[in-house]
């Protein structure tokens, strides 16, 4: 089963970080985007309701990406954990969305384990690695 | 000496966090973005010169944070890291931009490295936290 993407993020955070991918990788198709906040007559909850509601778990599997564990929108998602079928991953960075978007096969919690292991590689001091190869000499 | 932050990002990413950030902690004064790639007609190598010839680095300590470890970006500021003296972090998300930014003091090597390992612990399949609450009962 392949496997959408959502990413739910505070303001523009998520259309911007789907132009960098874009960028990257080209047209994509699985990947969902709910900027929250951005405009205050829109009822953001119900549109995160209804995204659930009509998702196809029969045929996709469900990932939703969020900006941050322990934020509001984070905090709401994982109230529908025990209704429906989806993995949710907090911390939402270029690394993380370019490996689950270029995965192939079902998605499972290793693999997302995983993805996350190389996620924490890829947060970086650079000057530590240039001050390390200095001393090599 | 306070810290200039300059988001480096392909695409519309580093605006997107920005509008992020803003609706969570207000106007922020302290960061700056280059939005690489999305003009086909704009230099931006020569953007990434400008702005670091022009930094006062008397006055500002400059903290870089790009969106990808290994990516042309990140590479082309590790390009300038013997010439300019700042800070470059690679792996740009919301829990390190908001930590960053809600510093205060003299940025040091450890701080940085006290807000990696928290943004580490930001990036979290949640699926295994409701599964180990749940087993606790």
């Amino acid at each position: 089963m392949t496997t959408k993407i959502l990413l739910a993020t505070h303001g523009k955070f998520a259309d911007g970080i789907y132009d960098s991918l874009k960028l990257i990788v080209g047209d994509v198709e699985n990947v969902d985007r709910i900027c929250m906040y951005v405009d205050e007559d829109i009822d953001y909850s119900s549109k995160i309701t209804e995204y659930l509601s009509n998702h196809d778990y029969d045929k996709f599997r469900l990932l939703v990406i969020t900006d941050l564990f322990g934020g509001s929108i984070n905090n709401e998602f994982m109230s529908y954990m025990d209704k429906y079928d989806f993995y949710l991953v907090a911390g939402l960075n270029l690394c993380l969305l370019l490996e689950f978007t270029l995965q192939n096969g079902e998605l499972t919690k290793n693999k997302i384990q995983e993805v996350i292991e190389r996620a924490y590689k890829g947060i970086v001091l650079c000057n530590d690695l240039v001050a390390s190869e200095d001393e090599s000499f």
